[in-house]
């Protein structure tokens, strides 16, 4: 087999008035990032929504078609605030349901705790019809799976269980590949060896990310492809190009 | 004066692969958010887009109509990746031009550096015409300011003084004032007594925000609201309720 293989592809839609509002900052972006990258599926876009029904149903919608997979994080517990469930049913025509084998788990967690199964926490067995559910061992409240659409925790901790549970599962295709050369220079200086190692190696793509640290300047190159022979051949150029300009570098990045 | 006073929106759009690939942990969502807090703005859409000329282009398109103020972070740099300042323009329709006040302070900020002010440097000048420079004392490469856009840096360092350059300058409406209350209780505890708080306080929102701390369950309510009043009256019947149910609570969050 030659020529490119498929990409697969993945959008997230961030729900929180809390992201918003600037008093929680979200580690679920990158959280799901890295997870995906190791599933060789490429995160294409995030959104970071209110919790209102409108904005959700809309991203829920513009996202859920255009990429092979979506994820949602925040939104499913059990207080007035958590719509997620109702929006992503809205979105997709369906009704909303009390899956039973969410129920079980959830009567099961709370058998010895103070208050039991209150109406508010059985709100967390509410799926949209057809709905999987995605184990949460940590919580008793579930992640949902419908189609292509995953629904996760806002809570960091309860999504990388979510995560842990799907990993595996989904298809993905070549892994991403990345190598980092860091280098103690403006990248200005350096703009046109990046430019040139890029236009070299079609299937590569060269991002700079500056920094300041110690007082001085500096910025990480990171070559990206699904190709190792590829990627290695633009890192040896790279490397080659930083050495003539009498540049030193770090492999790893620094 | 009586009666709802105009709400003032914006939305932002992370450009950066770095950010979809997970290898950088965005912090310019929760920085930009907070900082419209302050201007009495809310920030009522975020997206993160990779660097490619189509998806910049849609989502600003798409949010600069649609919200009062558009904010972008990243691309505006002097590497061939940097692409930000050609795709607003293709997004407005007008030309890329050199900005003379621009191309003036970066000859002042390169004429001792090493190189002087090189082609790819001079790169930090071009701007959609008809742009204002936001000021950046830290790396003489400007903001960019054209209608309600505002084009800022991926470092958030650079950033951060890019808004300060900024800060009263844009027109608000009445800040969203809040006030949290921590309980060391399950949210789904409680899901009934917060519900009923925002029903009997139409101008209020009440958030939820369940944690794991210590081996143990807790949740931040938040209660966000323009009236001062209103809030203070929402807090009371909150604390009353929680107080009736026998529960501690920490004003201010825990």
């Amino acid at each position: 087999m030659t020529g490119k293989k498929r990409v697969w592809t993945a959008a997230l839609v961030v729900i929180g008035d809390e992201i918003l509002s600037g008093r929680t900052h979200d580690k679920n972006i990158a959280q799901i990032a890295s997870w995906l990258q190791v599933q060789a599926i490429r995160l294409a876009e995030v959104r970071v929504v209110p919790d209102t029904m409108e904005a959700i149903v809309e991203a829920v919608n513009a996202l859920r078609v255009r990429y092979d997979y979506l994820f949602t994080t925040g939104g499913i517990g059990p207080t007035h605030d958590d719509i997620t469930v109702d929006a992503v049913a809205e979105a997709l025509g369906v009704k909303v349901v009390i899956h039973p084998q969410a129920r079980e788990d959830l009567e099961n967690y709370y058998r010895d705790k103070p208050g039991g199964l209150t109406e508010a926490r059985l709100r967390m067995a509410r799926v949209p019809e057809g709905a999987e559910l995605i184990p949460n061992p940590k919580s008793g409240a579930p992640g949902l799976k419908w189609g292509n659409i995953h629904l996760m925790a806002g809570v960091p901790g309860i999504t990388a269980q979510m995560l842990d549970a799907l990993t595996g599962t989904l298809e993905g295709g070549d892994p991403l590949l990345s190598e980092t050369i860091g280098c103690w220079t403006a990248e200005s200086e350096v703009a046109g060896i990046l430019r040139d190692v890029e236009k070299a190696h079609a299937n590569c793509q060269v991002g700079s990310y500056p920094f300041f640290r110690e007082g001085t300047v500096g910025a990480n190159f990171v070559i990206r492809s699904t190709s190792p022979t590829d990627l290695q051949s633009a890192i040896d150029t790279l490397c080659d190009a930083l050495g003539a300009a009498g540049l030193d570098f770090t492999p790893g990045g620094i």
